[in-house]
């Protein structure tokens, strides 16, 4: 009798666990990001509510250059791993889900605005490859053939854009094509143009209007105004360098969805110590800020008012604030050795900061400029908040 | 020994149980959103990635006028209700967290951009109270006081603005307030000036930079730039009416930071059948369009390239899809009798319809109108979804 007692007991406790154990467990997962821990093949799932680290998962390959994006309900997050891994990354079981070798070398990512696609950009073989955002299951492959001998370019600039498409840029042909993804069967791929001598990266604008592709061979850039029809290929900011002698680039700059700041484009120039600005409705150039070194992250506060902006080795334990009206600088700090990356709270109250070398995220106020946390991490390089989610490019 | 076994199968079942209980209840909260059900003080939790209601929370009182906000992390909707109540939505527990009445008759509400403080409008007694986002503990209470008899004005178009404010319209007073939170102890109020006769609603823009009053008592709206300082208020679209006469209005149109598409506000004029055009670099008028009737909600698609219209009663059964760059009509259609309310996804792919008098809410592809689904909910208004947490001024 005493052991049906127990039963009965351990029963409703059954009972009672479960309940307990799910509520225990639930949490929302808008205030959720990744940190890439870049030499351990390692994502720390972070809370920027609290900031905290939930908890740090294995398995992810080679991250010595990785990007993620996030998926709609913002549990997962895909990431694009150096070695051609794309790993989908439960953030509330902590845990991949998922992980595919898809090609041999890779340099990023992008999730299609329905998130039901996730395509990846690849060195190596070049070309764009998409998968199921589910399954990871392959859904096409679009290889980068150019020139009259089948070569195969390296592809950059991935990005999605609105009606189920994403463009990218051919870094060794020079060109920019879209594929669309919103008819049934196979994509549509367009070619929209040449961009001119080795497009590096790209971004586009979050209203998924405007694509701008920087250029590594010559000065200058691509824009693509995507509310025209037929769409083309505009020059801006023709030579920028004004024929002088370029820095030896030791780290390429990044270009993302951040730059649009206050009706200006907040870039990175190639091989110069300088930002260039233009202006978001004539795309004429705005001005300069020179800069403490070469930039490699612009990154706009979500109002719009600032820039910060990080720098290449040998100056990279640096990051300055610009004023984004008056294209001054008005702040300066070092956080510590090889800051890589920064990113803001969706609403722009706090930045987190990557310090690599010190093996630390550090955590501000992004208007008082105040510290706020610091988290131990092994090397950390990028950082991203599920707020991604929810913006075209991101 | 048979029971000890039952008992011990029984303790390893608790233990799976748990482990596949809390698992099987995880899911994001990044696509997920609220639909008001107006007539029964209800509101139905839905799954915008699966176009389905997930369960529907009694006990919310008046809804007959109701708006939302989102905690950072998405899993709380703040839900302001005529009746002056403030309730804590848990959309993962799928009840009420927390309910106060906190007011005698309320408009709406807003949270801060550090997603700390909720604010909420009240109309009776005339004011703007500030709660602890968590606990609902009350944190701050601002009377809104005018003219020499002690007089309480009715609050509207209430915002949060960078840097842990809020923004906030004296309908009665026709005066526009900030409320700044970001230093110790009691928040700095600013009284910013005068805004014109009975100013109705506000908007500020995603970047937190431009705020924008609508003006009932005469033809014109109020804008105030942030980030010159002194903050100033000027008047813009002064005499839009052209001193013609105003229809009667028996729904005051809205204005929600989703005006700003392409360049351009698109704005419903009060008491016409019409939408102005702002130009958003100069604030001169830049276009109008003609309408079915009187717009009541003007919401851009994410990507800034259409503006969709519902209109008020009695012409509340159409839609009109305005193209921004040439200002346009490019699509029509009719849901059904009392369209109240529409919501984008983020990235724009799809959009929700509420349909109160045929107790529906509609899905639709925002870029073909086609329909995509129908949900049956009692007499549906206000559609919220949880993206809204990653953007100022939502």
């Amino acid at each position: 009798m005493r052991l049906l007692r127990v039963v009965a007991v351990l029963a409703a406790l059954t009972g009672l666990c479960l309940t307990a154990a799910a509520q225990s467990s639930l949490r929302g997962t808008g205030d959720l990001g990744i940190v890439i821990e870049r030499a351990d093949g390692s994502v720390c799932i972070v809370d920027t509510s609290a900031r905290s680290i939930l908890s740090c998962v294995d398995g992810l390959g080679d991250l010595s250059h990785a990007s993620a994006v996030f998926s709609p309900d913002q549990r997962y997050a895909y990431v694009f791993g150096r070695d051609g891994g794309l790993t989908k990354v439960d953030l509330l079981e902590r845990r991949i889900a998922k992980r595919v070798i898809q090609a041999g070398n890779s340099i990023g990512g992008a999730i299609s605005d329905d998130g039901k696609l996730v395509a990846v950009s690849n060195y190596k073989p070049g070309g764009v490859k998409v998968f199921d955002a589910r399954t990871l299951e392959p859904v096409a492959d679009i290889p980068a053939f150019y020139g009259t001998a089948g070569e195969r370019s390296k592809t950059v600039g991935l990005v999605d854009a609105p009606g189920r498409r994403f463009i990218f840029t051919l870094y060794d042909a020079g060109e920019i094509w879209m594929a669309d993804f919103s008819g049934p069967g196979k994509p549509e791929i367009s070619k929209l143009g040449r961009a001119g001598e080795l497009p590096y990266d790209a971004l586009i604008t979050g209203d998924g209007r405007h694509y701008i592709a920087g250029l590594f061979g010559e000065d200058g850039l691509a824009h693509i105004d995507l509310w025209n029809t037929p769409v083309k290929i505009t020059r801006v900011l023709d030579g920028y360098g004004k024929g002088e002698a370029k820095l030896p680039v030791y780290k390429m700059p990044h270009l993302e969805g951040w730059a649009l700041a206050g009706g200006r484009f907040i870039l990175p120039a190639v091989g110069r110590s300088e930002l260039l600005a233009l202006d978001a409705a004539t795309f004429k150039e705005a001005g300069r800020v020179k800069v403490h070194g070469q930039p490699v992250f612009a990154i706009a506060r979500p109002d719009g008012r600032q820039v910060w902006v990080n720098f290449a080795h040998p100056l990279n334990d640096t990051i300055q604030v610009v004023d984004v009206p008056s294209l001054k600088i008005v702040h300066e700090f070092k956080p510590g050795p090889a800051i890589l990356h920064m990113e803001f709270t969706p609403r722009g109250h706090e930045v987190w900061v990557s310090v690599r070398d010190a093996d630390k995220v550090e955590i501000y106020d992004a208007r008082t400029f105040e510290k706020r946390g610091e988290l131990k991490m092994r090397k950390p390089s990028g950082v991203f908040f599920t707020a991604r989610s929810n913006r075209i490019g991101l």
